[in-house]
């Protein structure tokens, strides 16, 4: 009869067992990602049949990895700035998330999983002990869109619901094919925020972040028509201007004059933001596109009520790109066509791509420069 | 030149390919899993060289997929009973998610994909136009552990912080592999509960979901010892009472006498539960499992002060394991034990495995249970 220990653990490990398919326990299992001290990685895949193994890594494009011959393909990469990667193998041309690895980043059509590189001294998305704010995830029923969706809340540290103070609030959007997990789940965006707020860099406040599809699945029907396109941006700024604004509003100590208003976003999100702020400047004083695409470019039909009138709402019209992101061009095109309206704004050009570590970047310089008294307008 | 519609386009799907590889558009991409109106399910993955290709299903055990010749393994099931199925692939050894499903579950040593199948009429666990909790995401620094660590807080309709009421709260662990997330990914927990109090089969309550490991990184060490078991166990009490329920009895509005506190889990959270209510009576009067497993077997030495004298504490021990769980026999074990101390317990065994079907059921059956007044025990 086994001794209470081994049978302790026996149970143990069995459970482990019974749920699933435990693959640190699968013979042959293999390590990766792996981080050296100089920040190389070292990726491993088994695909013992495979003729073909790429590595897509984020900002970095396919790499290959080559075979061991007992069935394990690997590749170290050359020392990796400190950042959040996200990264698929593509096995024989299917893309799937690294078997090894526990930590991925939801996405409606290409999950992928995410390797972290860590800074020698405590960059601005790690996590730092400094007071943490907290996320909620509310649910409801959307009448515009149809269907029962979500949005999460960040408050900050010390948001206390039964005080008085009342709090501004960015609302942020994520991309195409993105959630409302987006910037949770890819920012991270709380955990920057708890670090600017920390460093008195940023003022206290909430962050809203909701679906970013007024249609229902947008995703999974496929290649929209412009109809559908507008169809869908029109009703994502009906959902926000009259459900989400408003639940946020009854729920949570904020402030609801427009100059305590921010919207943003990244990609179809820059481009749901600059649609809403721009054509609602009695809602937002303050606005901001990173990398926006998907816009409608018909940009006198898009925005027809926009012109220099609105330098004296406008505290902030903030359009970042990447100047490897091929939708630069797109965004430098609207950007000319807002000085031939006189509509003033803030160009920001950085090195990167179509990539979260350009994003993440964004949200680092643009937060600090939201919500400051009138008398500091830029 | 592209007209202005067919740039919108380009843009937009540039997008969506500049993010990573995006499934829906590689070629010879797979629909998979496809549900029949027979509630048969077909899964479906490129796997163009390997060689053996298996689902593994939650509940069922491994099915073999068959190559079309191009590439495509697919396989048909019988028709299933309406619930939720987590599932890999495993090709040539190596378990995968599904790329082209973007909704897996998540955990530390096995993420799987994820299929819902409908039933007629609304299951118990299917979003319902009923008024919804929230669920808020808590971020702290654990002095007992040594880590940064998280838990989740599911206040329900018409939780209000501002009010009067107070709310009993249900700690509810999730099992080894698992993480804080894991009663919101495999209830889910959240959507349960609304269902149960709009039913008025439960009382409103708070859920509390903290990290069950009281060592950092417990999952990734490997195969601890008993020592390290125990250790594990010990700190995990620790902070849930001199932590998480501090700061949740700070944060909201909870009724903080033993007969408002109750304690349950699923497998290593069931045997928590059981070494956390058992051994602190004067704050639980309600305590649960679900398939206990990974339990310190010397039950004497466990619980050192457990006798028939509980009864007079305990509202409710209520002990259920799924007859087909290779954990039934140890259940049974304990069971025994506590009948040879005289403690009083509901024995609970239902059809099924060591699988989410069984747990999202005695969850079900086990809330409507709790913090019914005084008059009405067992």
């Amino acid at each position: 009869m086994a001794s209470p220990v081994t049978r302790s653990l026996i149970v143990l490990l069995f459970v482990g067992a019974a749920t699933g398919p435990v693959r640190s326990q699968q013979a042959g299992a293999v390590v990766s990602p792996e981080i050296m001290a100089d920040n190389r990685a070292t990726f491993r895949v088994r695909a013992p049949n495979a003729k073909d193994v790429l590595l897509a890594l984020e900002g970095t494009g396919r790499i290959p990895l080559v075979s061991d011959g007992s069935g394990v393909w690997s590749v170290t990469t050359p020392p990796l700035q400190p950042d959040y990667y996200a990264y698929s193998f593509i096995v024989d041309g299917v893309a799937i998330v690294d078997p090894a690895n526990p930590v991925t980043r939801p996405n409606l059509l290409n999950q992928q999983s995410v390797v972290y590189i860590p800074g020698a001294s405590p960059l601005p998305w790690e996590t730092r002990p400094v007071p943490r704010g907290t996320i909620h995830h509310h649910f409801y029923r959307s009448r515009v869109a149809g269907d029962e969706r979500d949005f999460y809340v960040y408050t900050p540290p010390g948001y206390d619901a039964r005080a008085r103070k009342r709090y501004p609030v960015l609302y942020l959007q994520h991309g195409y094919s993105g959630d409302a997990r987006g910037w949770l789940a890819g920012g991270p965006a709380n955990v920057i925020l708890d670090n600017l707020i920390a460093d008195g860099r940023a003022e206290p406040m909430l962050l809203v972040m909701s679906l970013g599809y007024g249609l229902p699945n947008f995703v999974r029907r496929g290649d929209p028509d412009l109809r559908v396109l507008k169809d869908n941006y029109d009703r994502f700024k009906e959902a926000l201007l009259t459900e989400v604004i408003p639940l946020v509003e009854r729920h949570y100590r904020v402030a609801t004059d427009r100059n305590s208003r921010a919207m943003a976003g990244l990609s179809m999100g820059g481009a749901e933001a600059l649609y809403v702020g721009l054509n609602t400047l009695d809602r937002f004083a303050w606005v901001g596109s990173f990398s926006a695409g998907g816009m409608l470019e018909d940009y006198a039909a898009t925005f027809p009520a926009l012109s220099g009138e609105a330098n004296r709402q406008l505290r902030l019209l903030w359009i970042a790109c990447g100047t490897d992101d091929p939708l630069v061009g797109a965004n430098r095109k609207f950007r000319e066509w807002l000085m031939s309206q006189g509509v003033d704004f803030t160009a920001i050009e950085t090195p990167g791509m179509h990539t979260w570590m350009v994003w993440r970047r964004n949200l680092i310089a643009f937060v600090p420069l939201l919500f400051k008294p009138v008398s500091s307008k830029r």
